[in-house]
């Protein structure tokens, strides 16, 4: 029975639409709710909604900074770590998490998905990346259904 | 007023004695004591005892792993970051902290009071490492004196 | 007048075909031909054919590899730079170059054609990867011209 | 019989004394004397009067440099890498190398030879550092011993 938190990384670009940003904060929520830990960039856009939907939701959060000041995080960070590595950080970012939920975003975002397939850490697909490797999900309920599932198996682990 | 978590990040050998093991668990308790969230490397001796101690007096627990598997981690780990960049984690480890608690070790232990000094965060010497610009302290009492005196000025900023 | 080596990071696949490997190799042998140093992951598969190509004209190699041994590199380095952050050091082969030339390869090679966005260096895509603010080549002889433009604009800078 | 070229990081403080300065640039003369290529963190003090002196030589200089921009070089790199990783990019300067030569320095130096002893690279203290494990030299022509005996042992492996 395993004894560590789940800790589920939600990924996303820095500048988003307020579509995305109330998908992220939806997505934050939605991690909290499942009893896991939310771990991100940090910063803002994605990183900032994800972290305040799972603070709504009585979740704890985690910031994995690119610099070295522990100001530079979001306000709804409650954990901030910062790396001092730069973007050299999304590979910890993803390697950080049991399970990866990837939004919108651009190149970061994408390198973050790349790090986790290299990982082999399952990657839930709510920003149309159509990455091979990949799990699709149309909308947040359909990936907490694959969470769940993520998470069932993870605790018989 | 702060809301972000206090983090200590508790360094030390891989390899430690039995007296070193009593003080690394002896410090972890104080850290959750303190109210403080416990950062360390996520491995065995000191950082074992120390995460140890954190937990037996109600403490949340971090570790920060060189390598890329979340099993690596002790047992006394709640959350466990898989960096994946090996021992240059050792800069994240000293940068993650609000301060940073240096007992005895040996070169990587080294290294991460070096990164504490250069990235500003105060070191109080456990282990009587005698750097200049650590902070000397006699035994955890006195240790956890210096700690309450750091965490009144992080709260106030 | 820029007294720096021109540096050119050729990116690919571990596991390559053999039509692969004959155009890695073949951008290897062009770099050196430029008259720059060339820069790879330093181990197998397209690092190795590119770095064979570049020996073979005469090139300087440089092999930033993952790990912490120099043995690790491919035949074909002349400069073994052992980084120890794993993966992580992607982000370094994307930034240490002033061009990079993509070949086909897996997720690796994805997250380096991303940082290499990121951080603004002229991507030359090789691969058929068609990400947006990538460089299109259609051969190796494309890719030689669009190089020697690049290579004079960063000597007059 | 070993086809790379053998590497040597010169370490030391950004800002130094003209003695070390020296000191520094004797070094790093040596360095190109004995046919090695200079590694060293690429900024100025100790790193930009090594690669000083090592030009002078008609040597081969490498910067590992903390940022992501090559324009951060010292005048005397010929090829600049920009880590971006910040600081631990110091076990990268420690682990590139060969041989390790530590000038007068303070954190960041002292970081990268406890890196270097983690790493089991010979480490030459030519700073009065005297840490264990060091191997000691008095002034740079026992340094020049040192360093011939090991390359000696590292072109027969």
């Amino acid at each position: 029975m395993r004894k560590q938190k789940i800790t589920i990384s939600v990924i996303g670009g820095s500048r988003i639409t307020p579509q995305v940003s109330t998908l992220a904060q939806a997505v934050g929520e939605m991690v909290a709710q499942c009893d896991c830990v939310l771990v991100c960039g940090g910063l803002g856009g994605a990183m900032a909604a994800a972290a305040k939907g799972a603070k709504s939701a009585g979740g704890l959060t985690i910031g994995l900074l690119p610099g070295k000041h522990k100001t530079d995080a979001n306000a709804y960070i409650d954990i901030a770590l910062p790396t001092t590595i730069g973007y050299a950080r999304n590979a910890m970012v993803a390697a950080s998490a049991d399970i990866i939920v990837a939004l919108p975003g651009s190149f970061g975002t994408n390198s973050e998905i790349c790090y986790g397939l290299v990982y082999g850490r399952p990657v839930i697909d709510l920003g149309d990346w159509k990455i091979k490797g990949m799990i699709p999900a149309q909308d947040v309920d359909q990936a907490r259904e694959k969470i769940k599932e993520i998470i069932k198996k993870l605790q018989q682990a």
